[in-house]
């Protein structure tokens, strides 16, 4: 097969066959494929599409263009959760804990953060001592004895994605569904769970802009999963605004244990028990939603998802000081109050700014080498819907640097809208599976 | 300008403004956009199209990444002549000396052949001692002196074009109208000829498969002229066969030195005698194409144009004898016939194959650094249409290997399709401007 023939033939709308996409992966694995021509390739699947068979077939190649995880030895039913990435998104420090405590066992190989969104090994990092580089089969270990571990990815996994999504970040061919459908699902397949629940964020600070794309993305990763026999279940859930009210490393750490002893609410706990409601579910633990709803919420309340978490940091040779006194992890130098500059209601607080703002501050990284500063973040004091008058706080930013903290501000500033009172959307927009797509009603905030 | 901007508003579809068009461009030339981003680019272009605005602008922007050749010097109208590849397809050595013996210009800068069709440097390079490396103030001189010479380009004309076509080469966006037009009008326009003659060629042996297809491109290079104000005219001509009868570097110079001596007829006469009348007519020394058709035949029958060759030769330092007996360039060491496999008609004699069954002899190059064997070659005895027993030798393979030869004859053999005789397509479709297709009637053979 010539690469250009493979090109060739989706840039005329017609289909590959199964064997042409294994004959392309190791071309790409070779390097027998270039870049340029994976580029272009990459732009004609952009602008014609992918059939299933087609979508099935890459995901299959991707998966096994590296290693894949071994999770066999650890008892029941493991159902790994994934969000697609958000501002003050710390649902896996939150979520993990509540299952584990109810003996689900929660294996989660995470990512670190790029551009406005973080990631959790990052946030795990601001805890002094914490070890995130497991070996496989001390990962696998920790988990069947505690039901919990956090851990960074070992092997060499899914190499051919991160060819393709080096060349996708530069050729304007991020944004399409089966390619950012085929790269997340190449990577949970890879890591060997039973099933897979998949947190797809929509609003200004999430890859998906619109709520039915978020859904099309979704429904497209849950046919692969079903196709794979890992089900998978998806929720769609709000990222115009920052899910947790704090944003930034190890400000997020302090919010999620405040959740986790109970000391408080809002829409990063609603989240984080939605999608430990569907890990029951999905795990066989339970089969009525409302009542998985109740049975994880009665953990915070009875102090076991706060001791599950507290027992994880000891275990990964964590400072648990940190997490006994969470105040610890506030320790930026310089506090800057954002406030309201008129009268009215906070109409919005939008995600992607703040988290720019964030960025600003050091707290996330432009590239991939970029250090980060753990300690500097934002505090969203009033949420959106909120009446305030000029000169109230609305948000404190934590900086070492006053100057970088005087630019923060002014992003920070412009990411906040005050007028006469927007309607909230959702938090969850919808339930989807393979085959469903489950509307919910509620905007619970 | 990002990058990854200017190719997601082609993805999206929409029309590039001219400074970021004059943007991109350099961001080529200095490396900023890399060959895959390039590539993403040019697939966009594939699937999306361009706006006669930007199809200009591209074609202005290719023109000026490089030199751009003075011939103001040469009184009277230059007229560039040019063809877009064929087999066996040597008019440039049959109207170059006919309009030039009429004291008609004749300033030709010509290119290496690739892949199945060949070019003119190449095949004058068979006879010894010629020099085609002339420089811009000789080449000019000649012209001006004798009103011909055919020589390798100086300077480096229009690099953006070389960058863009390599990648297009490899990344199957060759194919597209608005590339291809803009690719060889950039060429031309450099040139710096006053007006422009294009022989678009169409069938199996060409870029362009079908006449319809093969008319939008010479409208859209008309269009390209006329905006640069350069009048160009193209005619689409037949490349399902190949044009002469014979292919192969000096067998071809042969042909056209027997043509120039009136000791042969046919599609390659004729066609070059249609080119040079509408070459007549573009420098504006007749106005009436029967009258400069007549007149340009004259110069065979009163040995002007065999005359003005010879000069040519002389005047480039090339061994006249080989002109005066062209029976020297047929030296191949083996002669291999070619039989008819059955009794009929013979349907066609298919350019495309033809051609690789001359590359296979070593006549072309598949990559740049090739290097040919001047000497071999195919000769076709039998044109399609002649009724044939089996036996009948159609074409003789002229070889220097007997392996490759064998493999040639296989080739050959498969272009050959004998039947009950199908009909003759025209050899001369229609004559296009930039506002006008003109169709002919005739199926001149």
């Amino acid at each position: 097969m010539h690469a250009s023939d493979f090109i060739a033939t989706k840039r005329d709308g017609k289909e590959h066959s199964r064997e042409s996409i294994r004959a392309w992966f190791q071309m790409i694995h070779t390097g027998e494929a270039t870049d340029d021509q994976i580029a272009a390739w990459l732009m004609a699947v952009y602008l014609r599409g992918m059939t299933e068979a087609e979508l099935y077939a890459i995901t299959d190649d991707m998966v096994h263009s590296g290693d894949v995880i071994d999770l066999s030895g650890i008892p029941g039913i493991i159902v790994d959760k994934h969000s697609t990435g958000g501002v003050g998104d710390t649902t896996t420090l939150v979520t993990g804990p509540l299952v584990a405590s109810l003996g689900i066992p929660f294996a989660k190989m995470s990512g670190r953060g790029l551009g406005h969104t973080g990631g959790t090994l990052d946030k795990l990092a601001s805890i002094p001592g914490l070890r995130t580089e497991l070996q496989e089969e001390e990962f696998v270990d920790q988990v069947r004895r505690m039901h919990l571990a956090v851990a960074g990815q070992t092997g060499t996994l899914v190499p051919a994605d991160k060819k393709l999504y080096a060349l996708r970040d530069v050729t304007a061919t991020i944004d399409a569904i089966p390619l950012i459908a085929s790269s997340i699902m190449s990577k949970k397949l890879a890591v060997g769970a039973d099933k897979i629940l998949l947190d797809v964020k929509v609003g200004s600070g999430a890859f998906m802009q619109d709520p039915d794309r978020a859904i099309e993305l979704a429904g497209t990763m849950a046919k692969i999963g079903a196709r794979f026999s890992k089900e998978t279940v998806c929720l769609i859930t709000a990222m115009e605004e920052p899910l947790g009210d704090f944003v930034g490393n190890a400000l997020e750490v302090y919010e999620a244990i405040r959740i986790l002893r109970g000391e408080k609410e809002g829409p990063l706990l609603t989240v984080s028990i939605a999608l430990a409601a569907e890990e029951l579910i999905l795990a066989d633990k339970e089969t009525n939603i409302e009542r998985a709803t109740e049975r994880v919420r009665a953990q915070i309340a009875n102090g076991a998802a706060y001791k599950k978490f507290l027992e994880m940091v000891q275990e990964q040779d964590g400072d648990t000081s940190f997490v006994e006194k969470p105040e610890k992890l506030r320790k930026a130098r310089f506090q800057i109050p954002v406030k309201a500059e008129k009268d009215g209601i906070i109409e919005k607080i939008d995600a992607r700014l703040t988290g720019e703002a964030a960025l600003e501050l050091g707290s996330g990284r432009l590239k991939k080498d970029d250090v980060l500063d753990l300690d500097v973040g934002i505090e969203r004091k009033l949420r959106s819907g909120t009446p305030v008058q000029k000169g109230d706080v609305i948000a404190v930013l934590y900086a070492n640097d006053e100057k970088r903290g005087a630019e923060s501000a002014k992003i920070l500033q412009s990411a906040i809208t005050i007028g006469e009172g927007a309607a909230q959307k959702p938090l969850i927009f919808a339930k989807v599976t393979d085959t469903d797509v489950f509307y919910t009603e509620s905007a619970t905030r």
